[in-house]
C-alpha cells in the first residue's frame, strides 16, 4: 500500500495525459443527455460521489447515484432516455456493474465506463471508455486506481462543459508528490496515529466537492484498520450522529483549502471541540487547521481538482495506523481485491 | 420514545386514511413528469430511501436523493424540468430543506412536501402536501414521525402508478400493534440487548426496500445509544466493510418475510457468522431467524409495505438499549428537535 501511495503521481500524470484528448469524445456522447447517473459501489462509489458534486456545481446538469439492486435483483426496468450512465470499477470485471450498465443502455441511457482494466468486459461495453493508468494495484485498500478514478471524472466534467481549467487538473501530479513529502514530514502524523490507535472508532465529514473524501477516508480506515468508522456529510452529522462523538470518538474532518463549504467545516470543528471531541482536519488550509486539535495539510489545488489530492494524507495515515495496529494494510481479513456481488 | 412507538398504529392509521383519498392529486402533479428526486436529512433522509426504492421498483421512474448543498452552498441551478421533487421533513421548518424545495420549483420541478407540520413553511410551499398525522412528537428520536413519513411515500408510490394494492397498507396499523406485543414478549429480546450493551459499535445491513430501515435503525443506535452503529446495503458491506465485523462488532440484519432481496440477507448472515461475529435478525421469516445467533419478528406484510412495520423492533431494541446503557432516550445529548443546516 504505501509503495502504491507513491506511485500516484506518476499514475496520475499517466492518466491525465491519455484522458485529457477524449473530452471531445465525452462532449459528443453527452450530447442530447441532460443529466448523469454513477453505477458504482466501495471505493469507485466514493469516487462516484465526487463526480456527483463536481458535475451538479460545475455544469448544471443533475447528476445522481444508482442503485444497482433495481437492475441486478428487482430487474426492474426504468424509463432512462437522456440519461448518460457512468460506472466506475477498478477492475471493470464486477459482474454486478457490468449487468447494471448493459440495463442502463436497454433503458435508453448512453453509456460510458470509468475503469483500470482496458480489456474488461465493463471497458468493452461501454460506448466510451475513460481507462485509467494506475498499472497494477496489488494492496487490497484501493489508492492509485482511486486517485486515477477521480482524474478520469474530472476528464467527464471537462467534457460535461464544467466550467472550470484543464490547467488546474495538470498542476495535480506535481502537488500529490510534494503533500506526500510534506506528510510524512509532518509532526502532526505520529501524534495522530497514537490518538486513533487508543479509541474503538471515528467519525469522518466533508461536505460537497469534499463529501466522497470523507466517505473514502471512512472506507480505507474500516477495511484497513477495522476502526468504527462512520463516513458523514455536514449536515447528516448535525441531523443525530453528532451524539456520538466524545472522548472516545473523535472526528476527522476534510476540506479544500477553499471553496463555499469550507466555513461550515470550520464551525463543525469548534462544534466537535466544544462537545469534548478531538477534531483532526486533513486540508482546509490554516483556517481549518487553527479550529482543530492537531492537522494535516492538504494539496494546495482549487476545489474543483482538490479530492485528488486531499485523500493522499488520509491514505499515509491509513497505512501507518494500520500498521500501528498491527494490521498488514496490503491484505485486510475478509477482503478479495475483486468483489462479486449479485 | 416507548409512549410514541406505541401511539405508532393510531398514527398510521389516521395517517392512511387521510393520505389514501389524496391519490389522484398525487396523479394529477405527476403528469408529464418522468422521475423523482428526494429532499431530506436525517431520519427523512432514511425514509426517502424507502421512497426511492419503492418508486423504482414498483413504478418504473427513476428516482433519486437531491445533494441539498448544491441548492443552499453553491447556490447553482440545475435543469429539473420533468422532475417531481418530494422533499421530507418531520416539523417542516428546517430551512436548508425548504431553501430546496423553493430552489427545485425555481429549476423547473414540481413540488411534493412530505411532513408531520401541517401549517408549516414546507407544506405552504409545495404544490401537493401530504400532511402525516402523527400527532406531536416529544422525543427527540424520531419515531411515529418516520412510519407516518414511509405512509405518506406508499401513498406517493400508489399515486405514481405502482402494482401494488392499497388494501395491504391498510393492514398496516393492525399489524404494528400486533407486532408491539410480539417484540415485547419475545424472549429474544433481552438477550439481545445485553450483547448490544457489551460492545462498541455494530453494523446494520438491508437491502432494496428494506435498506432505508438499516440506515434508520443505525441512526437511531447512533443518536439513541451512541454506539458506532454503521448502516451499509448488503453489497457496500461486501466491499470493504466486511473486515469490521468480528466478535467486538456484530450485524444487524433486516429484511421483509418475503421478496427477491431474502436470500441475499440470508447468506450474508452465515457470512456474518463465519467471519466469527454474531448476527442478529430482524423480520425475514424463518429463513432469516435460522441464519441468525439471535433474531426478532418482523411483520407479516408484502415486501412493499414492509419497512412501515419492520423499524418497530427495532426503535423497541434501541429504546431498551439506551435505557441499559443509562442513556435516557428521549433527550439524548447534542441534539435539538428541529435541526437548523444550511
Amino acid at each position: 500500500m504505501r509503495a502504491e501511495i507513491g506511485q500516484q503521481p506518476e499514475a496520475l500524470d499517466r492518466t491525465i495525459e491519455a484522458l485529457l484528448p477524449r473530452v471531445p469524445d465525452v462532449e459528443r456522447l453527452a450530447r442530447g443527455t441532460r443529466q448523469v447517473l454513477f453505477i458504482a459501489r466501495g471505493s469507485s462509489d466514493n469516487a462516484a460521489v465526487y463526480g456527483r458534486y463536481l458535475v451538479e456545481s460545475h455544469t448544471g446538469r443533475l447528476a445522481t447515484l444508482a442503485a444497482p439492486s433495481i437492475a441486478t435483483t428487482y430487474r426492474r426496468r426504468l424509463d432512462l432516455s437522456g440519461v448518460l450512465a457512468v460506472a466506475i470499477s477498478q477492475s471493470g470485471k464486477t459482474e454486478e456493474i457490468v449487468e447494471t450498465l448493459d440495463w442502463a443502455r436497454d433503458c435508453g441511457a448512453r453509456t460510458v465506463a470509468v475503469t483500470n482494466g482496458a480489456a474488461s468486459p465493463l471497458a468493452e461495453s461501454a460506448e466510451v471508455a475513460l481507462v485509467t493508468e494506475a498499472g497494477d494495484e496489488l494492496a487490497v485498500p484501493a489508492t492509485k486506481t482511486y486517485t486515477t478514478q477521480l482524474a478520469a471524472l474530472s476528464v467527464l466534467g471537462l467534457g460535461l462543459g464544467a466550467d472550470a481549467d484543464a490547467a488546474d487538473l495538470r498542476r495535480v501530479p506535481d502537488e500529490v508528490a510534494r503533500l506526500i513529502g510534506l506528510t510524512e514530514a509532518a509532526g502532526a502524523l505520529p501524534a495522530i496515529v497514537e490518538d486513533l490507535a487508543a479509541v474503538p472508532g471515528a467519525v469522518v465529514s466533508g461536505r460537497g466537492i469534499a463529501f466522497g473524501t470523507a466517505l473514502e477516508l471512512a472506507l480505507k480506515i474500516k477495511e484497513a484498520c477495522y476502526l468504527h468508522a462512520m463516513g458523514l456529510s455536514y449536515a447528516d452529522l448535525l441531523h443525530g450522529p453528532i451524539a456520538v462523538v466524545d472522548a472516545q470518538t473523535p472526528a476527522l474532518l476534510v476540506a479544500a483549502d477553499s471553496g463555499p463549504t469550507l466555513p461550515g467545516t470550520v464551525a463543525l470543528a469548534h462544534r466537535v471541540r466544544s462537545a469534548g471531541a478531538n477534531a483532526y482536519g486533513i486540508g482546509g488550509g490554516a483556517g481549518l487547521a487553527e479550529a482543530c486539535s492537531a492537522a494535516l495539510p492538504g494539496p494546495a489545488l482549487p476545489e474543483w481538482v482538490a479530492p485528488l489530492g486531499l485523500i493522499v494524507p488520509g491514505q499515509i495515515l491509513v497505512e501507518n495506523l494500520a500498521r500501528r495496529l498491527g494490521v498488514d494494510p496490503d491484505v485486510p481479513r475478509g477482503l478479495n481485491k475483486v468483489t462479486q456481488t449479485d
